[in-house]
């Protein structure tokens, strides 16, 4: 085995993050900030948990106001974040965020079915917003999302946060600089056995299932991936029917598996379900090479992993390993999220992860519905 | 995290063997054979060399004749493997086989497409037959090759050495066992860089591209996790235009990525390449855990590792490694083959991966060709 000099362990986590994360990151060249930016929070679940530590975090950002329909969570939030009472809202009187000035945007992290219309009031109350995926639950309301902040002249980002998480951008960039040649394909997966008591197992609600809630980590990573937007899709889904999450007429699909193909020829084949526990990884096959990172949609514990080859034809030059910080106290990603999408409304900029990019999935994920023979709204 | 007592590690390459692996084996209980088995090797390229390998360290298999169209090649192997030159034939003269009591069975080593004639041409000599993978290159061809054994009352063995290598063994005991629970989703892929010189990329001589060649191993593989046959087929193709070992009107196809469902509501999606370094590798889902095979097809080095749930809803109990060793001076996948097809021939067993096996293989391959469009015989 030849040792080629191009050493891809310098490409280091913290390399890496210097060149793709910008310049004003937590994690690149962090300056205390004079203004920052105030965000609301709407909605109190387990990711918005995870996006208060990393608003806190950031050090252009700080959380000023909750929107909650649990006082008492609400106000559990806001003594451990030193928000005032007095801006603590329900979804009944949240429109008054209009009239708070310590207010710049909002960050909607309720279920699927209410990101339209949180996002969209969000808007008219001059806010700037932050909506994790899946944008919604149907093309339209994705348009209509992306019109409301346009009119009002607010941005707007998805939460798309392998974006802005170190790992995923060593593979991109990788892939970019030509280290595997060029791609070929890409087998990726996510799912995990969902709680019966949770939203996400009604179509109500949800608008999908695992495709819309961790598929969509799949399908946005073959496009992140490969630089290009598919253009034809072929699934298959089941269900167990003796599993009662999932044999209602309200239920969701259990097990989704598809395949896209994209204008160079790449075909990427992705599997996601609510049903098994499974760990999120992608493979990319290159002409030169492949590429693979495990728990690559996880919060941390990221692992890339790899070889290429120097001719086409040849053995591995060397073996990548590209190991995450496994113990950070809030993960990266929350806080170059927040700190990106405030530092776009400190400067104007676009955000790296706009609406049009929660728009394209959601295109993606109806025509993959569709092959499947599932209705969605 | 919790540790089960249920150790997997436990399950030790060698251990597994034992269990799993017929008990003549040379890993297993190897003893010296009173009568060994005499073979016919058809075909001297780069598969015959592991074979020959194999079958002289197998302790129930010798090497007997040689058939071959390179007289030179044959007297090096003769002289090397003690063979005499009166048990040297060419493909004219192989027939005469028949006559030549020292030789109990052949072993069909040649481009796919003359598999089938090369198998009825041993059977109709008094021959067993081992053949290599892919069986022939139609479904009528595979249908001739069994009727022609079993007129001729001969056994006919696959080359499947998966079937026979200890790594695969674990992952197929590990599923059975139900350690990752029930399989939801399987991920593969298998290709190479193939050379511009090789029969491989003629149509004519091949029979079909990577599919018949590397991506049924991912397969054959899906079919031995599930334990299953699958019931429905889609797939993409693609070809670079510019590469001149895809563009003429000969040429096989350079790309193929297929999904096939089984009985049960398994999916599994395979990715094969005549343009890519594919190591290959396959990835299974289950409802509690999943595990993951790296090389999964290669001669050695493979890797198992996986993870499982206690309670199909919690975190990892442990993560499995289990290493091959990567020094094996012949690959024990070959030795185990050779041996297995000899104690079948000694004591009447049928094979484990008989002409049956095969023809399934060749079915489903039928099958993803007319997904994709792409006309075989």
């Amino acid at each position: 085995m030849h040792l080629s000099r191009r050493d891809f362990s310098k490409l280091t986590a913290i390399g890496i993050a210097a060149e793709l994360i910008p310049a004003n990151s937590a994690l690149g060249y962090a300056q205390p900030a004079s203004k920052k930016v105030g965000y609301a929070i709407i909605g109190l679940g387990r990711i918005a948990d995870l996006h208060m530590q990393g608003i806190h975090a950031s050090p252009t950002s700080k959380i000023t106001a909750l929107v909650s329909g649990h006082r008492d969570k609400a106000e559990k939030y806001a003594a451990q974040y030193g928000i005032p009472t007095s801006s603590i809202y329900s979804y009944e009187t949240m429109d008054q965020l209009r009239d708070n000035p310590t207010v710049d945007a909002t960050y909607v992290c309720l279920p699927n079915s209410m990101h339209a219309e949180y996002t969209i009031r969000s808007a008219k109350a001059g806010k700037h917003v932050f909506c994790e995926k899946p944008m919604a639950t149907s093309v339209s309301d994705a348009e209509a999302m992306i019109a409301a902040c346009k009119a009002a002249n607010v941005k707007l980002m998805m939460g798309y946060r392998c974006h802005y998480e170190t790992t995923n951008l060593a593979a991109i960039k990788l892939i970019r600089d030509g280290a595997i040649g060029q791609v070929r394909s890409i087998q990726s997966a996510f799912g995990f056995n969902a709680d019966p008591k949770e939203w996400r197992l009604s179509m109500p609600l949800a608008g999908g299932g695992p495709l819309m809630d961790v598929g969509i980590y799949c399908l946005n990573a073959s496009r992140y991936l490969t630089g290009e937007e598919p253009v034809s899709f072929s699934a298959y889904t089941t269900s167990d029917p003796r599993d009662p999450r999932f044999n209602h007429p309200n239920s969701v699909e259990e097990d989704l598996v598809w395949t896209t193909k994209f204008p160079s020829g790449i075909v990427a084949s992705c599997s996601t379900s609510y049903g098994a526990n499974m760990q999120g990884y992608y493979r990319v096959y290159g002409s030169k090479g492949w590429l693979q990172v495990d728990e690559a949609f996880s919060y941390q514990g990221l692992r890339l992993t790899g070889e290429y080859w120097r001719d086409a034809k040849k053995e591995a030059d060397r073996v990548v390993h590209l190991d995450q910080p496994n113990l950070e106290k809030v993960p990266h990603q929350f806080i170059n999220e927040a700190d990106h999408f405030s530092h776009c409304i400190l400067t104007g900029q676009v955000p790296k992860s706009p609406g049009e990019e929660g728009l394209r999935d959601m295109q993606c994920i109806q025509q993959i519905y569709k092959s499947a023979g599932i209705k969605i709204a």
